[in-house]
C-alpha cells in the first residue's frame, strides 16, 4: 500500500471509534478513545516505539535516540473530535507522525522522537480547550481539573473514569532537552487549494476577538410606520454587516464575520426593534485586529449615531495571536522546497495545539490541503498524494534535524 | 366629564375585562367577553338603544331612526384584542360611536344608527381575522366555522360556548337598506403625530404582500477562510436589506420591511451558510406593490449571481388594496373641516373592519392621532382632545348625512 493510501485508510480506521453510530463524535476521553489508544499503540510498537498514556490522557509513543540522554522532537496533533466531525482533524497528525517514525526503518537520530496523541483540543466536553497540550506544558493546574461538563462530571472525574489517576497529571510536563514541536494538520480552509498547492507552512496563528454587538430602535408595526419615521434595528445591523465585510477585505489577511444575528420581536409585521449580532475578527498582528475591532465599533456607534439607533458591545473573548518558531519554520520550509514542492508560507486562522505547545518550545506547523476548504464536517477529506508530500517534508525536516543536532 | 375623558374611562373600564391579570388580553368569544358586552350593553341602552348579540358574537345596539323603513348608518370597530395590547385599538371605536349616539341626545334623524361592537379582527385565536365583520357581510361560511384554535375548538364551538348558536349566524347579516359604515380607529402609527394633527381621515386600505427569501451560500470556518473565498449568505442577505429600505424609501407611501432574520448555522465563529427573512411591502396601488415585489426580487437575484449566492422566495400573501367610498370620505373629509381641523387624507397601512364592510356597503374611516405612533403595546394611548376632535367630526358627519338622507 502506498503510505498516503496507508494514512489515510488508518484514519479511517479511527474515525470507526465513536460515540455516535453513523457519525464521527469522540470528545474528551470518552470511551471509544480507549479503542483509538489500542489501534494507535499497535502501530506505534510496530514502528519500533515504547507506549504510555499519560495521566492527562495523552497517547505518548517514544522512538529512542542514539543515545540515552538525546534531546527529543516532539511531533503531535489531537485524538479528539467535535460533534458530526471528518476523519483528518486532528488524527492525521497523529498518524502522519507515526508513518514519520515508522520511514525511520529503524534508524537511530542524535535525538528521540516523541509521537503524542492529545486527548483533547476542540473544548467541546468541558468549553475548556487543549486540555492534552496544556498537561504536557505544565499549565493544567488543580483548578482547571474541577470544570465541570454538562452532565456534572469533573475532567478529574473524566480522567479516573478513564483509568488514569488525575493526581499524577504533573508527570505529564515534558522535561529533559526539547528540540521543539511539530505539527501536521489539514488546513480548514480553502486558500491551499485556491493556491493549487499541498502543503503550507504555518508562520503564526491568529489572534481573535469575540463580541457581541447590538442596536437598539423601535419595534414599529410594517405597515402603518412610513420608511422616513422608522428606527429600524435591522436595517442599521445589515448596514453595519456590509461595513465589516468591507473593512476586513480592505485590510490584507484580515477576516472579520458576522455568523450569528437574532432580530427582536422576530415577526414578518413588526420593525426589528433590537438586533443582537456576533462579531468574530482575526488576525495575525495584534495591533492590526485591535484597530480593526476599534474600527468596526466606531463604525457601528456612526450607524447607530445617523439612524437614531443605539449601538452597544461586549468583548467575549481577545487571544493574541502566536508566532511559530522562526528557526524550526524555515526548516520546515526548506525542507518542503527539498522535497520538491512550493514553500508557501501561510497563517492559521484557526487555533491548534502548536499554539499551546509554542509557550514552551520552538513550535513548527505544515498545513495540508482541505479539499473544498470543507472541515468539522463528514465530507472533509485528504489527498493521498498531499499526505505523501507532507511525510516527505518530515523526514527531509528531520533529517536537516539530524545534521544540526546529530 | 368632559366627553374626551369619559371615552378613555370607559375604553379603560373595558380594558380591566381581560385573559391575562396584567395584561390586555382578549380574544374571540373568550370569557371576559361576556363582561365587555354588559359594560357595552348598559350604556347604549342608557343612549337609547335596542342592543343584541348576533350569532357571531358581535354587539349590536340600535338608534331608531324617524320612520320604521329608515335606512341605517352602521358604526363600529372590533372588542377582541391582540396578547398583551393597549386599551384602545379597535375597542375606543364602539365607545366612540356609543358617545355619538349618546350626543344625538334622542333626536332622531331620518335614518337609524347602529353600533357594532365586533367580535373579532385580530385573528389571534384562529389565525383567521375578521370573523365578526365577515358574519355582517355574509362571508363567514360553514368551512370557515371548522376553522380550530390551538386547543382543538372549533369557531362554532367557540360561538356555542359563549351561549350562541352557530346555525344562526346567517341572520348576522345585514339586510335593508343602509347608507354605509363609518369607523373610527386609532392610526397605529407616527403620521398623524408627526404632523402634529389630530385626526386623518382614511382614504384607502393598503394592499399587501408578504413574502419568505432566502440566500444560500458555505458555512465555512470564519478563521481560515479569506474573505475574497467566501460564500457568505449574512452578506448578501444585509446587502439586500439595504436594497429594501432604500428602494421603499424611494417610492411615495411604499413601505417594505424585513423585520424577521434567521441565519444558519448561527455561529460565531462559521460563516452562515443560508438565511431566511421575512419581507413585507405594503402600497395603496396594487400595481406599484407588484412591481416593488418584482424588483426587490430581482436585486436579491442580481446580489446573488455576484456573490456567487443563491437566492430563491414564496409569496404567502397578496392582498389587495381597498379604497374607501369616495363619496362618503369626502362627506368626512368636510365634517372634519366644519369641526375646524385640518382635513389631512391618508392611507391606512394595517388591516381594519371598515376593508370588509367595504365588500358590501360605502365605508369611511377616520383615525385619531397615536401618541409616540405606539400600538399593540400597554403604551397604547390616545389624547383626550383628540377624542372630542373625532365625535365633533363624527356629529357633523351625520348632519351631513341627515342633510342628504333625513
Amino acid at each position: 500500500m502506498e503510505i498516503g493510501q496507508e494514512v489515510i485508510a488508518r484514519c479511517r480506521q479511527l474515525a470507526a471509534h465513536t460515540e455516535e453510530p453513523g457519525y464521527i463524535t469522540r470528545t474528551f476521553l470518552s470511551e471509544p478513545m480507549h479503542r483509538v489508544h489500542a489501534d494507535l499503540r499497535t502501530w506505534m510498537e510496530q514502528a519500533g516505539m515504547s507506549v504510555q498514556v499519560d495521566a492527562a490522557g495523552n497517547l505518548r509513543g517514544y522512538y529512542d535516540g542514539a543515545t540515552a540522554d538525546a534531546p527529543r522532537l516532539i511531533v503531535g496533533s489531537h485524538l479528539d473530535t467535535v460533534p458530526h466531525a471528518g476523519a483528518f482533524d486532528g488524527i492525521l497528525g497523529v498518524v502522519l507522525g507515526v508513518a514519520l517514525v515508522k520511514a525511520l526503518g529503524g534508524r537511530r537520530l542524535g535525538f528521540g522522537v516523541e509521537i503524542v496523541g492529545f486527548s483533547e483540543e476542540e473544548g467541546v466536553r468541558f468549553g475548556f480547550p487543549f486540555i492534552g497540550s496544556r498537561a504536557l506544558v505544565g499549565t493544567l493546574d488543580d483548578t482547571v481539573l474541577l470544570t465541570r461538563d454538562a452532565d456534572g462530571a469533573s475532567i478529574a472525574d473524566a480522567i479516573r473514569a478513564f483509568g488514569l489517576n488525575p493526581a499524577d497529571i504533573g508527570e505529564a510536563r515534558v522535561t529533559g532537552p526539547t528540540l521543539g514541536y511539530l505539527e501536521f494538520h489539514i488546513e480548514q480552509g480553502p486558500v491551499l487549494e485556491s493556491l493549487n498547492l499541498p502543503l503550507g507552512v504555518v508562520t503564526s496563528i491568529a489572534g481573535q476577538s469575540r463580541l457581541e454587538v447590538r442596536f437598539e430602535g423601535n419595534a414599529n408595526h410594517a405597515g402603518t410606520t412610513p420608511m422616513h419615521l422608522r428606527r429600524d434595528a435591522l436595517a442599521g445591523a445589515a448596514e453595519w454587516i456590509g461595513a465589516v465585510e468591507r473593512d476586513a477585505a480592505a485590510v490584507p489577511s484580515l477576516v472579520a464575520t458576522v455568523g450569528k444575528i437574532e432580530a427582536e420581536p422576530g415577526a414578518g409585521n413588526v420593525i426589528a426593534g433590537s438586533v443582537r449580532m456576533s462579531l468574530d475578527v482575526r488576525h495575525t498582528k495584534d495591533q492590526v485586529r485591535a484597530e480593526a475591532v476599534k474600527h468596526l465599533l466606531d463604525a457601528a456607534e456612526q450607524i447607530a449615531a445617523r439612524r437614531d439607533l443605539v449601538a452597544s458591545s461586549q468583548l467575549l473573548l481577545d487571544q493574541t495571536a502566536v508566532a511559530m518558531d522562526a528557526r524550526l519554520t524555515e526548516m520546515l520550509g526548506c525542507a518542503v522546497r527539498a522535497s520538491g514542492y512550493v514553500d508557501h508560507r501561510m497563517h492559521s486562522g484557526a487555533g491548534h495545539d502548536a499554539m499551546v505547545l509554542a509557550e514552551r518550545m520552538p513550535a513548527a506547523m505544515l498545513f495540508l490541503r482541505s479539499p473544498g476548504g470543507i472541515s468539522h464536517h463528514p465530507d472533509e477529506a485528504v489527498l493521498e498524494a498531499d499526505v505523501a508530500a507532507a511525510l516527505a517534508a518530515g523526514l527531509h525536516f528531520v533529517d536537516q534535524l539530524e545534521r544540526v543536532h546529530g
